[in-house]
């Protein structure tokens, strides 16, 4: 991977990938140690359970999330959040459609083109 | 510090901190490798020009922000970011009034109480 992003990363100029089942993402900004992407939910579209080593913050800017975690669900809100630790199983459903910020560290390498 | 925040954390329920200066810091989750935090400006609040060991990344939720990043100065506008690596000297004044997410890694444990 690239050591790091750019400095300075313009939502409307950064390309946003469309990963299919109604969901696209948008590079926010990484480098060794640290990675923050935006996450667009279609409206019912899910981010389905699953795990990795990475420790995880996400945040919520727009619309609802049923928000799993190690099996506790919570229903999060704009201007809610979560610590996903390593290798906690997690996942999300979005009835209403949304947008979330989740940050990583280390990085997500799997989110980078060569 | 505690090792990690609440799995879950409800933006009307965590302290917002008043920091000064026009600025008010929130929680937003961290463990022993991440966190992020709201930060928001009051009209004309500044950020003044600093630089630490973590590695950041900022998302412009609201408002509009003077970014100033190893002497290089952006307009950064909501849903534009930043990566600021470490030790770099960086500063934001926000004209309009906004909201900012920062992501450190490794945490800002400064940012903790006790």
């Amino acid at each position: 991977m690239n050591k790091q992003s750019e400095l300075f990363l313009f939502g409307n100029e950064t390309e946003v990938e469309d990963l299919g089942g109604g969901l696209k993402r948008q590079m926010l900004g990484y480098n060794e140690e640290l990675m923050a992407v935006k996450v667009f939910f279609d409206k019912g579209a899910e981010g389905y359970t699953h795990k990795h080593r990475h420790s995880q913050v996400t945040f919520v800017v727009e619309g609802e999330f049923h928000f799993s975690i190690d099996g506790e669900m919570k229903v999060l809100k704009a201007g809610d959040s979560c610590l996903i630790p390593p290798y906690a199983e997690h996942g999300a459903v979005c009835p209403t459609g949304g947008i979330l910020i989740d940050t990583f560290s280390p990085p997500r390498e799997d989110f980078l083109k060569e």
